[in-house]
């Protein structure tokens, strides 16, 4: 199954009624006692200019992007929440350049909100402030293809047996990362919030460190949020707060391999011991591991994988069950 | 005039054959005898991971966004490049949540390709590599107030007479600058001829910083370059070089104030000079100042302003007139 052969009949073009972007989320804060810096804003011009670090910045934002499309068949706004070190650049284009969850999502008629998280890709950061001076990490190609399971070993450039990644767009998949501070986790949940706020009540889909902030989300805006699909979150919510949130579908997706790499096998485990709990209160929770519904071969980056779509479709499924949306 | 009001009989929605993005340009670094680090990825989990910063990154990158109108009217792709201390969010929705030239020059039939900076915005950055080392810098209100032409002074939050900008939506505008370098201009330079050659012959719409870089991407690509508009560029190019990029049309245009600083005045000075010489070699070159044709009352920032819409108007009537591009 190639990402184009989906269940949909999806129309071959976009048709919106409208595209556009924001910002949302954080504050002001003012930077004092900092030496004036002189700076070459354009070394080949020669010209310096005097910059004054000193002053006000509005720090915590989040960028989002919005696509509504010409019909809309979804009841509620999706929100695309990426996971760490990366942006909400995961969610478009695939690496070897296939339409990505985004397109599909926009395509079967979900008003749908793209946004890069605090500090991440278009939502900025202020190199002045307290919160940023540890160093922020960029992963690196060893890390990018060992913990999110592509293979083994990058050395040996394996890929595990039946892979779905499009190894060859490797490079293209790397250029994606950007630096992540560990700082910053409040400020995205509090922005998350206000996207909420000035929406209403949406479905989530959120992959990994973001997947993890929706929880946090969910318990802080309980009436905000009326499904989640948790892709592959390193973290569930807290045990205690079941209660305010059981009204609240969940889904959960893990991809295969998950037992060579022991962070991940033990979030599939946190994952599930949360679900059955979440179910005991009474919740519509439900972990979905592909590998064993017979879809072989997805990683963590499953969104960019060979059967994107397929997975999608399984998403489109659970929230079309829900009643969250109509189908295409 | 409102920004809603141009001389086009734009379509209400955004149809679309294609949207998508990509990165391109930049090159793999090696990272050696860094300390190996841990982190706790999510502070709230407990869970601390160990991140090894030795490695193979890639770095240099620029990202781009596409969007290919269902009915194609231009020759040629339009790129459209931001200025310093911004991302490709410069041409997207107006601080005030109007359309911007991103959604205009899409609806008037252009191929168009958005994109941000080296190390800016989605295009992401290395911590570990050399060339971040010196900090870099964000613009505080007051400069973004200031040096950008809104006003005299940003302590009194005076705008100049007959000012254009959606002042109410300073806090969204302001949220828009991201950190920049001054080390990355031959990177951003070399990504932008990628993607010319990835493209193949485009016109360039080009801000501030990003249009000086253009006129240095002309002089190392002239046979890719259809046209260039130039706003505001804060550098024009090489004296001895326009015999090269001479058969490239080029529009530079100027907004209102530049008496007010000092730096604006002296880059519409440069851009005349420059210009003068251009045309003396037979380049077929034209400065708009549009205090001068009675259009008063914009800045630095003129495609946010209430019309932003009729300056697009002027740069697609010269594309117009200079067969780039068909009449909508």
């Amino acid at each position: 199954m190639t990402s184009h052969e989906c269940s949909r009949k999806l129309h071959p073009g976009i048709q919106l009624q409208d595209m556009g972007s924001f910002h949302i989320g954080g504050s002001h804060i003012q930077i004092k006692d900092k030496p004036i810096k002189e700076i070459d804003v354009n070394p080949n011009s020669g010209r310096r200019i005097i910059v004054d670090p000193n002053g006000t910045y509005h720090v915590g934002q989040i960028y989002v992007q919005y696509y509504i499309p010409q019909n809309v068949l979804s009841r509620y706004p999706l929100l695309l929440w990426h996971g760490g070190g990366m942006t909400g650049k995961t969610y478009e284009t695939t690496p070897d350049g296939r339409p990505g969850w985004l397109n599909y999502f926009v395509r079967c008629g979900w008003k749908t909100y793209l946004s890069d998280a605090v500090e991440r890709g278009r939502s900025g950061w202020c190199p002045a402030a307290q919160m940023y001076e540890e160093p922020p990490t960029l992963f690196n190609h060893t890390y990018i293809f060992q913990r999110f399971r592509l293979g083994r070993s990058f050395q040996e450039k394996t890929l595990f047996e039946n892979s779905r990644f499009p190894i060859h767009a490797f490079e293209e998949y790397s250029m994606e990362f950007v630096p992540r501070w560990t700082s910053t986790s409040d400020q995205t949940v509090d922005a998350y919030c206000k996207l909420l706020e000035r929406l209403g009540p949406s479905v989530i889909v959120a992959h990994s460190q973001g997947a993890t902030l929706a929880f946090e989300v969910m318990e802080k805006k309980p009436e905000l949020v009326k499904a989640l699909v948790a892709v592959e979150p390193y973290a569930a919510g807290t045990p205690e707060r079941i209660s305010q949130i059981r009204h609240i579908p969940i889904l959960w997706i893990f991809g295969d391999y998950t037992d060579e790499v022991p962070a991940w096998k033990e979030a599939k485990e946190t994952a599930t011991a949360y679900c059955e709990e979440f179910c005991r209160h009474n919740g519509d929770g439900q972990v979905l591991e592909l590998d064993r519904i017979g879809i072989r071969g997805n990683s963590h980056m499953m969104m960019m994988e060979y059967n994107n779509f397929e997975i999608a479709d399984l998403i489109e499924d659970w929230l079309i069950d829900h009643r969250l949306t109509r189908s295409l």
